[in-house]
């Protein structure tokens, strides 16, 4: 293996995550909200134009690869292999190409937030993200279904920053669902000192091998978020939930395009 | 709601948690292994009778209620509703009864803890359990089948105790389940000066509602048991592994029957 | 060594934690408060009398022993010889004899929870109990002094449950510490089936060695509590915050002395 | 303020951490040690020689700020203001000048590892990093004296990674440091794709500041390294310990001084 990332060894054995493609699958609770389109435009990097004030916030439960050279990591050491992520999302264009931008995504594992980076997506590191489970079998307590609710949250620095709910009123379907037609993001590497190189690109995330699960549940959505001293995502309220899904998702981020290369700081 | 535990407040509502019922649904990595019966015996408390040397290890996700009391708590509050558990159990009648006793169970959440220990499993807190997680929908990697490869591992105080893997190697099927009639289990509580009450009674789990998920993987099973300062798992090695695994399974308990009440220290 | 608490094995090798006596220092962030009296009298065991509505909240870093016969713990084990503890004690008295007891206590290790169990402190396990540490070396940041101002936070389940604070204002001495002559708390084991034995009975705990720190500093305190799903701290809201300290601590617990044993549920 | 890194919000109030300089106070327990030079070799970047063989391995516990314009941080946000890291320096020469590179750092909080990137330092996340703390009031526990043990360790992924241990054998001073002239280190960004931008450069990490505390304690050192599924560090074994401290150091890091440019992958 090449070293991606630190520590950068020669064997590359070391490297807190690999190179892409890194492949996915997930379970999300989602809520699609509105908010004043100018709170959202605040965290949109230019020439990014917010939308319709839509947006998106979920928690989801990951499982995922870390290369391609190295398809036995889940088994050999599942603490490289699965992760937590709570994320805000804002429909909006570039150039008039529709797409979304996630100023606000967090992780509980160092790998997925450098991988992240390395993408161009904007992750810190939660304390805690938390969703409701469902399972078949335990007794007394109801699958998906009508009426069944989830929630999630997310917290930092020993806050809670959000949380979103959901309360199934029907099954979905894939047209439920807000796919967004590219996601952009941020490469962002800072300098400290003259001399220095770095990195700032607008870029679009190359994404394939979408599976959407066959069973997505549609209902009521809720969604608070919380004041935090290294946290602004209550800047964009008032937050209108318009719905919520339950879905599952996978998929492959094969690396990122750049699209602009700002000036550098 | 009664108060179970601390926080003991009239409304019951600061409860760490609330009295059985509790039912649970959990995802089960299982490997079967034979160790010197005379090393599996030193763990077991009078009057159990250590079986034929065949144990078990499990590392495993679970689901679960908190009292029938407050059936909205997996949605309200996500963190009193799943948790991990890692367990060594010893084959081994009571009275002629065959059964399985739990000298050695960690978990990660506090309610778990203090939940267990009021029925009379002997938990720890663990720093961290994590298991292989398969999705349904990720690109590139296999689902459950033949060849699938899992494990799992327990750490506490920053060392490893015990890793649990396993290679698929067939379908199962539940005749492979190796189900105890009877869970044995120790109640305790200790006095630390004269005059104070204390705990100590050998019970029976009294459980119900047992359901077996459909889905059972069978396979070569794996066990690392590993020496740590404040743990003595290690010490039953040798450890012959038998079978691995994979499967859910969903199941009630009600509270533990007194079978005998030891001398009181 | 014996045994004190699970894992029960024969050498004692395993157990969570040993028994009394425990030799403790702390470092502690502390703010004296007063509440509506009949607030804090809610959360008071019978027969226990609130005084006059004064109350303590404090967050500590606690360095402390296992054991007399494992006095190499420290070294050869250090995650069981440091934790942070988060609490609320009221002012009251048994019988006339003034006292303190704690209804509400956070840590954020297993073998101090069980520890304070046996004891009776009344203790739930923290996500996180983080306080502002100063450094005699860090260039910029001034010491403890007049001016400087320290804070430390309790959450669980992902949510803050409480932050205090302190603006120091000038030295302070030991009149300034409200130390209580006894402390007042509750050994509690439920049952949860007919014919069990369980625990619950007030106790005075039994300390001893205290030595107060020589640098003590007095300040401005302040004190939130927030609303938690499964914590009714807030429930004693207002809170009237008198002044706050910064002090180190050391004493020695040795068991508990029973005071009265309440009929068991 | 300004954004120095994600999320880049206009207002920098969500940065996860601020731009230099940063002031630090630190507890170090440090063995010195030796290693096969070629197997210390084998982690330093080109053109970095490893000097003598000899190298140091520590683990500590960190005070620092995060910005100079943000100096209440560690009173508002007390998360933000204490971390631990464990790390092993190899002793080298750039260009014949002596100096010190650390290929292996672990830390336990996020912004300590993306302003640790920044500055070029090697830096993963730790689950657990933990050192024994001696405590001046806690009775029957010597504190700081011949005769007296410390140790810590390091984990991640469930594993220990590496443990260090001191056994104190008389004061030491301030010739018992074996300061650096020079922190080598090494910024790193990588590209995922064509036309991306990235940085790779052998830096000088610029510090002030230096404040030695003034009790230094010297003794019989010892390091454990283990083998780990993400981690090379026992690659350098066989190590020889020299001896070890414990000691109080305070410093400023500035930015990082250009000495090389990589070529980009």
């Amino acid at each position: 293996m090449k070293p991606y990332f630190h520590f950068l060894t020669p064997s590359g054995n070391s490297s807190v995550v690999q190179g892409p493609p890194y492949h996915y699958g997930a379970d999300f609770i989602t809520v699609y909200f509105r908010s004043p389109p100018e709170k959202l435009q605040y965290f949109l990097p230019d020439p990014l134009k917010v939308s319709d004030g839509s947006a998106v916030c979920y928690v989801s439960d990951f499982v995922c690869t870390i290369s391609d050279d190295d398809s036995d990591a889940p088994y050999s050491d599942p603490a490289q292999s699965t992760y937590h992520e709570a994320a805000v999302g804002i429909k909006c264009t570039y150039k008039g190409n529709p797409g979304v931008y996630y100023p606000f995504m967090w992780v509980d594992r160092d790998w997925s937030l450098v991988r992240g980076w390395s993408l161009g997506y904007a992750k810190k590191l939660a304390d805690d993200i938390h969703l409701t489970r469902l399972h078949k079998y335990i007794p007394k307590v109801p699958y998906y279904g009508i009426g069944t609710k989830l929630s999630g949250y997310c917290s930092r620095h020993g806050s809670r920053i959000l949380s979103v709910s959901l309360e199934i009123t029907r099954k979905g379907s894939s047209k439920d669902l807000q796919s967004a037609p590219s996601v952009y993001a941020r490469r962002y590497f800072p300098s400290n000192m003259e001399g220095q190189d770095s990195v700032n690109e607008l870029v679009e995330i190359q994404k394939g091998n979408a599976q959407l699960g066959e069973e997505i549940w549609y209902g009521t959505g809720k969604i608070d978020f919380f004041p935090s001293r290294n946290e602004e995502v209550s800047m964009i309220d008032p937050v209108e939930p318009m719905y919520g899904l339950a879905y599952q998702f996978g998929f492959t981020n094969y690396g990122s395009k750049v699209l602009e290369k700002y000036a550098k700081s």
